[in-house]
Formats: structure tokens, C-alpha cells, sequence
């Protein structure tokens, strides 16, 4: 029996391991920076970033799905839904649109019209998935990210044309 | 002389029309739903979604940067970059770069790693930019959308799924 919950402070270990199986499956396990630590202050603190839904088979902790609110200029506000993620063994009983449909009811019970997600090109079963869902695919965009010494130089270069 | 300052809910007019000439410049002006008065409880009330800085050019409007927070389950705390947009009649003069230097202090100031946002992909002035800043393209990720209809219909599934 399937059931869904909301993340308490005490599932921190848990999403850390959802995270890493998430990224393994995306063959970029080694991308996971963040922390259990991490998980726990930014999920769970003073100024929370961001909520988690556990879905559970029998009990088992059998997939996850992390979201926050996003805001689109044309469109108002929304959610992002940073992960979705049903583990293998748990796969085919409709864990994952479960979830997703959870994030969708919390979308309409807040007024936010509208879910925004990312999938790898290659991973066909969701893309497959979402597309039954009646997703819309932007193609035409590309996202693009800037950390580390780019990002320190950018800020950087603020501060020396504010001395200017 | 360049000034770049947080915008003020006196700027909410400015911002729609900035907002309207982006989606024109990127050919899809019929796309914005949001309105004035969107912007300015959605940027400037009790509950606000995004920050804005404007940029002017001997006090004339030329530009404009719209952000917010962003959750990454791999890197942490980030920002959003949803729009950055100069006026045609004031680009060559440093303004997109020196907003996004804006951004990028901001980040550094409130301890977030990274800055994201996305780009069409014939946008070869921003992108040939933002490669010049160092970012790095997601060029294996494609960003999905579930809105209107769709999104209600997934989110009724979660309610017969509770009553079952």
C-alpha cells in the first residue's frame, strides 16, 4: 500500500540518500555537494528553501519529491520541482505520478498555476511519463549556470565599478 | 552614467513593460499573462517572489534583473535569474553584464554558490555573453512545464487516490 507524507527534520539521512540514488541513476553522483547537515538547515530551518514529500510502499521509504515556490515572469507563480525520484525496485505501481500529482495538489490548493521541472534528454521512461501527464517540452531554452571563481569574479567585478 | 538600484512598488508599470518587451524580443509577447498589479503583489507585498534591480543610463530606464531563491539538491542555496533584459537602443555599453555583476555580489553577500537561469537557444548575443562570464550550459537538460488543464487533472488524481 502506497502512502505520502510530508518530510519531517528526521528524514534528513533519508532525502541525503534519495539525492545520491537520484544522481547515480543520472550517472553524476559525484555532483552531490550538499550535506545532510545541509539538508537539514535548508528543509527544515528558520528560513526553509525548499519542501519534501516521502512516498512510502509497505512502510518502505520508496521515493521522494522535493519542491519549492518559482516565479515566472509570464506566467506568476509556481513551483519548481527540483526532484522526483521513485527507487528502482519500487518502479511500475505509479509511485512517481503519485507524487507528482501530490505536488499538483498543492500547486492548485496555493494558488500557483503551474509546475517547471528539468529532465535529462536521455531518460526516456520519464520523459515518456511526463508526456502522458500533458507536459509542455521547451526545447528552444537551455539553462545555463554560473558558480564557483566565474561567480566570484562576476561579484567582483560589482565591487569595482561601485568605486569607480 | 550608469545606476543600477533595487526597484520600489512605484516601478511596477516599468517592470511589466520590461517584462513585455523581453517576451517580444524573444518573439512570444502574447505569452505574458502577468499584469501590473501581479507584479506588484507578487514583488512588493506581504509575501514577496522575487527581487528587481533597474538599471539607467543618465536616469533613463535600460535595463532591468529579476531573481529569486533557488534550491539545488546537488550544490545548496542558489538564485534564480529569470529575466535580464537591456533596451536595444542602450546594449554595448556593459549595462547586462553589470546587472548580473549586481546579482552575482548579491549571491556572494547571502552565501548562495551559484546563479541559474535559462536562454533561447538562436540568443547568440546572450549566450556568446554569458560564455565570456564563464558559464557553464546544461546542454543535456531540457525544462518541462505542466500547467492549466493538465495540471488540474493530475492534481484531481491525488484526490481519488486519497478517497480509494
Amino acid at each position: 500500500m502506497l502512502t505520502i507524507r510530508s518530510a519531517t527534520i528526521a528524514d534528513c539521512a533519508l532525502i541525503r540518500r534519495f539525492i545520491w540514488e537520484l544522481a547515480s541513476y543520472e550517472k553524476e553522483p559525484e555532483k552531490v555537494q550538499t550535506t545532510e547537515a545541509d539538508i537539514a538547515r535548508d528543509g527544515f530551518g528558520v528560513d526553509s528553501q525548499f519542501r519534501t514529500l516521502i512516498a512510502e510502499w509497505n512502510a518502505e521509504p520508496a521515493g521522494f519529491a522535493l519542491f519549492f515556490d518559482y516565479y515566472s515572469t509570464w506566467r506568476g507563480k509556481g513551483f519548481y520541482l527540483e526532484d522526483l525520484f521513485v527507487r528502482p525496485e519500487f518502479r511500475g505501481r505509479g509511485i512517481g505520478s503519485a507524487l507528482f500529482a501530490r505536488v499538483a495538489r498543492a500547486a492548485e490548493q496555493e494558488g500557483r498555476s503551474f509546475i517547471k521541472w528539468s529532465v535529462l534528454d536521455w531518460n526516456t521512461p520519464a520523459i515518456n511519463m511526463y508526456k502522458a501527464l500533458g507536459a509542455e517540452f521547451l526545447d528552444e531554452w537551455t539553462s545555463a549556470l554560473l558558480a564557483g571563481d566565474s561567480l566570484r569574479q562576476l561579484a567582483d567585478k560589482d565591487l569595482v565599478e561601485r568605486d569607480s
